[in-house]
């Protein structure tokens, strides 16, 4: 049984990745409650410091006894432990806030954007999963526009960062960037091809139908999240040059017309976004501007040429906050909401 | 009146430009029968030598005397200069093929893409345009699909590389991405935001509708190559950190369905076109791998996940080839036959 506390303890599972990196900061930087902080990761990183609110916490080795006296598990380890540990954490009593793939598309899993779906969470909080991150930035921005006008058709293409595969991808692109400016020969390991000065149409595996496995993810995941399986979404996801941010053009046909000027003030007024739409002015939503950041940014909102319940925008956010670290403790307080009510 | 002969003689306007370099190869590369040459540029490249055929050619100022006795001239040297001087060539007898935008939309000016348009040239060879590069690779991809299927309409992002806006563009991108690996600040000229590990939606100059001038480009070029004003086209133009090659994700919606294996042969077998299309192996399009190729390169082809009628796919083609000078010494073949024959 929940009992409510002035703080709550914590465990961050994944602690010394990209990802988890940064639940540590947003859970300083959101002011979380946070009571006692376990910093989890594998055999491996047992000992190393992480910083916490000034000081640093050691990082220790996650086992089935980690979750006990835990309140709130984020995780962020990848798939298999997730699978594994989430529902060990439930069973301890914890909620389990889960960044990866294994539970978002399990029929009683709520898979939550706090701004978007933050009814979807219901009052049992067990396991909740935590969208994708392409996915994230771009519900947010259709979510304001899902309401008034009635999405029916999304075709997105994006532009991610490598950060989204990680550390050593960030260090791939470093490397490759330099090797190739000094004109030397490059290293693969984390990417198929070559990263630096190119573009890769190759996000995750790919599936039989021809789609990627994280395009099938945008399909998959904004259909439950906006609560409509009708929406038609058509994606191509790419990975960009980029260290931080993904940006995103959409297209969006809906069923009622849409005028520009009425939807940039719809969405400046929505949850969590922030228009950036003054193109003579050379101002759209950029990447390098986004990092660091917890908000959706958008701009170049514009109408088709021809249809009037057509629009293109282009999207932006961080995907190690907004589309992981930020959204996962988002759902953290949220979930102290329902409990604490 | 036009005579037959062995060679003829040729001037590039702009030689010195990313472009103009390319013509010259171009045209030794393809075994254009060039009787005299002539490099041409602004006073300040005066004497400059330029790599030609084994052996070295000096620039020469630009005047309006340059085209006496030229048979064909080559123009990459902006709009102003096309405006002023392929007229003037004209007058000396000159076929003016035009890489600029200056004369492409003008309604007795042929806008040809050889492989797409031939026809479209006529009998009289004056001025002829050459297209904007975002759009040659992708209507020589959409071709095929319109003759087979009738295209509707187009929706298109893009991922084009600094190489387009020339020389400086690609010693900023260079400059800025070793500034930033060196930890050091960025100095900005060319674009208006940090290029390197960034992307901006932003090619050329905004208009009123919101769209730039580089997406109108991309509207009104494809309408007039395929010579259909009624294709839908909404596009989103965007410089990715890419030196060379510009890729495009294309969705196509068309009058008849489409399989997705009929399309692939249908591609492969059309001139210009080299289908890399073999996802399991990681094999797709890849503007490092485009980049000194004349060909226009498609993958990704997969069928929209709910009609029939859509696709998408992913074109990929050297912009400073296909997309520039060779597609000029294409059009210069092609006059060559149409007023030899």
């Amino acid at each position: 049984m929940f009992k409510k506390k002035h703080k709550y303890n914590i465990a961050v599972v994944g602690a010394t990745g990209a990802v988890g990196r940064r639940m540590l900061t947003t859970l300083e930087e959101r002011n979380f409650p946070v009571g006692q902080l376990s910093a989890l990761a594998s055999a491996r990183s047992i000992g190393k410091k992480l910083p916490f609110k000034g000081g640093t916490i050691e990082v220790k080795q996650l086992t089935e006894n980690s979750f006990v006296g835990v309140d709130f598990a984020l995780f962020s380890a990848g798939s298999s432990i997730s699978k594994k540990y989430a529902p060990i954490a439930v069973e301890s009593g914890c909620v389990a806030i889960d960044n990866s793939s294994a539970w978002r598309m399990e029929k009683d899993i709520p898979l939550i954007v706090p701004e978007v779906n933050p009814s979807a969470l219901g009052s049992k909080c067990g396991i909740i999963a935590n969208p994708n991150c392409s996915t994230i930035q771009m519900v947010v921005a259709l979510k304001p526009i899902h309401d008034q006008y009635r999405i029916r058709r999304v075709i997105v293409s994006t532009y991610q960062s490598v950060s989204g595969s990680g550390q050593k991808a960030i260090e791939e692109l470093k490397q490759q960037s330099r090797d190739i400016l000094d004109g030397k020969s490059i290293q693969k390991n984390v990417f198929p091809h070559q990263i630096a000065f190119n573009c890769l149409p190759h996000i995750d595996i790919f599936m039989e139908n021809g789609y990627t496995k994280e395009e099938m993810k945008m399909v998959d995941e904004t259909r439950k999240i906006l609560g409509d399986s009708t929406i038609e979404i058509s994606p191509t996801a790419v990975r960009v040059p980029v260290f931080y941010s993904h940006s995103e053009s959409v297209n969006v046909e809906t069923e009622l017309p849409m005028e520009v000027d009425k939807v940039q003030n719809l969405l400046s007024s929505s949850p969590g976004i922030f228009l950036v739409d003054n193109p003579e002015e050379s101002e759209y939503p950029l990447a390098v501007d986004a990092c660091g950041k917890e908000g959706v940014f958008v701009g170049r909102v514009r109408r088709d040429l021809v249809r009037t319940n057509v629009l293109n925008f282009w999207v932006v956010s961080d995907n190690l906050l907004k589309g992981a670290a930020s959204n996962a403790v988002q759902i953290a307080e949220l979930a102290l909401k329902r409990l604490e009510a």
